[in-house]
């Protein structure tokens, strides 16, 4: 309807062929093979929602903003880009923790916030949502994206969408565009498309780090490979299970990189990290001579809370843009190029891989009257594991037990594993599943996590989809109870398995022992038609082994 | 314990007899009043919540970090100052929507960040919760705060509590401080107290504007007086009540202003807010020969959306720090000196006062058969308060309905209702409830905001508090619908009268007629063990008279 709107500032250009600026925001998303935007509307975005209720998009509601993009990062994580849109002011701030997550865990999301109209601003009024000088939300924002963009002008409004969305996909981090509410359908200057500047290795730098790299694995003789999050987010798991074919090395993830690559491969290892992961991944990574960092980020979680004992000396470390051997840096040289090369260089180890894990079977899992527990109930979830199921944990013991999971071939793992913010899991099924229908989401979830936002399967039974939420309730903030015990580490009581009463259609289960979980899980595994939850109850003492290795270091801690 | 650590820069001073910081900081929370600190534990705020356990300050958990903000916001508006206490990143920034939301409304929030210990930040470190630079989060806190400090220094601690503190109480907004976790124990260096600066009158200035007032008033055939959300922040309510009462003026107040005179008060006129108000308020503010606003902001949502009709030269505008009489400004001036003094220079008025509006009796409710209608459930519960009743509403129609409830003179009113965030009512009542025991919430919530924070009732039921939810159950996002209606302002459908099966002891009743609100109603107001929720079925084109106004201002706007 604005095609036809005079320009703001004058110019007598004709525009009859522009596209509105919010159309070609929408445009660029849909080619970037966004298929969703997650969001609750509010009047600074209406007109934005309107139109992309007219387009190819389709709009996701959620019941708040923080869970939308929550849900908006793990539909990134699964398909390249997620969107979130939001409202000014109490919409976009309610998505700071999320989008400060998604910052810190390296997945691109696109925030579009909607604004008052540049000609509401122009007298600087006191209009509603306003919390100080309207600059002020960029600002916050420009301490958690990678890019930011305010579409006041129609003149550099398609380069500016263009370069953010660049960005998100250079840095797979997030993006803000904001987007005042009477620059939606304000026509945009059809400036010629900018080529794309993605980074590109420096072949005779590329071909430097490769040799040296070949050549320390060529001739070490106790190799090993450590891959990380990197890998995930660059989605280079092809390149990695090739060069692993190729090369015979044994392989181990960090936490924040558990699933990339396939937990059943032969030459997998486990999780690795330091004193919190298992012991054969501790062995082999921290005994090898040489140890290839792939992707790795060295954060404290990866590290075991610094209980790792890795040696520089030992180390070859490929970051997304650039390569460490020992002490020589290596600048202008992609992870992806690195990889692939250096499958051609490798020559396949002589090295006797490491008995893989046996699976050990699930000892008769159920026993009549027996309590939960959750070193049973990990291995009890490892069997009914299917490769069409997808697992996504939350913060908490459930996030470490996890690392004892092993996940399929083709499905992956979901976590906010170094930002570690609880309520991650229930919104990230609701991305994750929406982004990968075919994918049935487990959800390890615990009790304190899932207040915070476990009422978000509301929008998943409204949806239709079937994710199996597992709650580790044990009756307050375990992890944190290892640390420090106080009265302020116990929280409400709820019967999570009651949740369908609150909204349908919803099937709960209590499971107090092994025979009632078995059959909760039997009749959750069976029910397709809307969202399961099981209420495990757990004694407020049990936990995963990486727990308690983890909070005696954590104790030592607390008060420096 | 750290009072016998050495110093951390080696100072060779005694410090024996030094408070730790974490304790001067209570201390002085404690001196202002504080008795109860809100928020969810984390590794980073740990050791400062132990000691707080062990102080004389209650602690009060909550199941997610923005719903503690919103209850220490309320909690500082009834109590003078309020305090959320939460961890590094993942706490911090799920408070920030709600933080702003202080800052806009005035109300003065102490939000205490535990973060890494300055040990463990030394060589900037991928420490968990991290999402850029240490510093960003008090860069990000810095734009919703006035005022903020990071206690890293033992040598300066004192001095920064102390003025952080002072801009809290002097500005009336919130402010930031950021306690490392190995900081909580250090000795801080006693530096002797500051005095308060807090601003003070100039007198000459102060005389000159109370004449001109006074002149103006003395002479005017038809003065009247608008009062706003200052005189609430302020706690000037009794000064307001001494000035009319000797000024015998007719008084309306800002809806941000709601309760700042007692709503029985037979010169008072009801709510002034343009277009959208009562008529009698409306004519006889905009017919004014001589307009007092005391403590009014001129915002979007005051002034009914742009459709208050104030002239400037019948105007004396008094804020918190100067007065305007038509366009003379007078600085340094001080909002309660002014009215105080003012006070004893204004002669009665011989203003006929117009009739009081008389309280419409409830039309026989309830009818048989007759479906709830928003007039109606406020007509019967303007019935149904009581002086021990606190009424906080929700953003939506429910907060404009709210208008025509007249609250009494003891209680007061408590919303969101500039910066119009959703989700503040049932986390501020917990809040409210804790400040105030004696008085009984009476919450109004739309469904879509309480799908955002209801389930925060968990805290209060837990605590044995017993808020009265009033859900208007409409089916989605009716303010929004009338300003452009879409498929994405509908919501999940919810049971909100099951909540008690999810959690208790919580009271629910379905109300989808006024027989059964009646009854739900009655049993709802004898019930004092816990949370009551009466979930009343509306029809989606049912709303309020201002809605109806607001939403075609609206309407015009959201394409610019």
């Amino acid at each position: 309807m604005a095609r036809t709107k005079a320009d703001p500032r004058g110019y007598d250009i004709p525009q009859a062929d522009w596209p509105p600026i919010g159309e070609h925001l929408l445009n660029r998303l849909a080619t970037a093979g966004v298929g969703h935007v997650f969001g609750v509307p509010g009047d600074y975005i209406l007109r934005f929602y309107d139109m992309l209720s007219h387009s190819g998009i389709r709009h996701v509601g959620t019941t708040r903003e923080d869970t939308a993009a929550f849900a908006a990062d793990a539909y990134a994580r699964c398909n390249g880009l997620g969107v979130v849109a939001v409202t000014y002011g109490v919409g976009a701030l309610n998505t700071v923790n999320a989008l400060a997550g998604a910052n810190a865990e390296q997945s691109p999301v696109v925030i579009i916030s909607g604004a008052p109209g540049v000609e509401e601003q122009r007298n600087d009024p006191l209009l509603h949502h306003r919390f100080g000088p309207f600059s002020f939300q960029r600002e916050i924002f420009e301490r958690i994206t990678c890019d930011s963009a305010v579409l006041d002008d129609p003149y550099t409004a398609i380069r500016q969408i263009d370069r953010v969305l660049a960005s998100a996909h250079r840095h797979s981090r997030p993006v803000y565009i904001e987007i005042p509410r009477d620059r939606v359908d304000t026509p945009a200057f059809p400036l010629p498309a900018q080529p794309k500047a993605m980074p590109i290795s420096d072949p005779a730098s590329l071909a430097d780090a490769v040799a040296e790299a070949a050549e320390r694995l060529n001739h070490a003789e106790a190799p090993a490979v450590l891959a990380g999050l990197e890998i995930h987010r660059r989605r280079l798991q092809g390149h990695l299970a090739r060069f692993l074919l190729g090369a015979r090395l044994p392989v181990a993830a960090t936490l924040t990189g558990k699933s990339v690559v396939g937990e059943r491969h032969p030459a997998y290892l486990g999780i690795y990290e330091g004193a919190m992961g298992g012991e054969i991944a501790r062995k082999v990574i921290e005994q090898a001579d040489v140890l290839l960092l792939l992707g790795v980020t060295l954060n404290d979680v990866d590290m075991g809370i610094y209980t790792a004992r890795l040696d520089p000396m030992h180390m070859i470390r490929a970051s997304q843009h650039e390569i460490w051997v020992h002490h020589h840096r290596y600048t202008h040289v992609e992870l992806g190029d690195f990889i692939r090369n250096l499958a051609s260089k490798a020559r396949p180890s002589t090295r006797h891989l490491p008995e893989a894990t046996v699976e050990t079977p699930t000892p008769s899992f159920p026993q009549p009257k027996r309590a939960m527990s959750i070193d049973r109930l990990i291995a009890r979830l490892n069997e009914a594991l299917t490769p069409d199921m997808q697992v996504i944990a939350d913060t908490g013991d459930c996030l470490f037990a996890a690392i004892d999971l092993r996940v399929h071939e083709r499905s992956e793992f979901l976590a906010s594993a170094f930002y570690t913010s609880m309520g991650f899991a229930v919104p990230a099924a609701l991305g994750a599943q929406t982004a990968r229908p075919e994918l049935r989401p487990l959800i390890l979830v615990g009790d304190g996590a899932f207040q915070m936002t476990g009422t978000e399967l509301a929008t998943a039974a409204r949806l239709g989809l079937d994710p199996l939420v597992i709650v580790f309730n044990n009756g307050g903030y375990t992890t944190e109870r290892f640390i420090l015990e106080g009265p302020f580490n116990d929280i409400s009581e709820w019967r999570f398995h009651k949740l369908g009463e609150l909204f349908g259609p919803v099937r709960g289960f209590d499971a107090p022992d092994e025979v009632a979980f078995e059959q909760a899980l039997q009749s959750a595994l069976a029910y397709r038609s809307g969202p399961s939850v099981i209420n495990v109850r757990l004694s407020p003492d049990d936990t995963s082994i990486a727990l308690r290795r983890l909070s005696e270091r954590l104790k030592a801690k607390v008060s420096g």
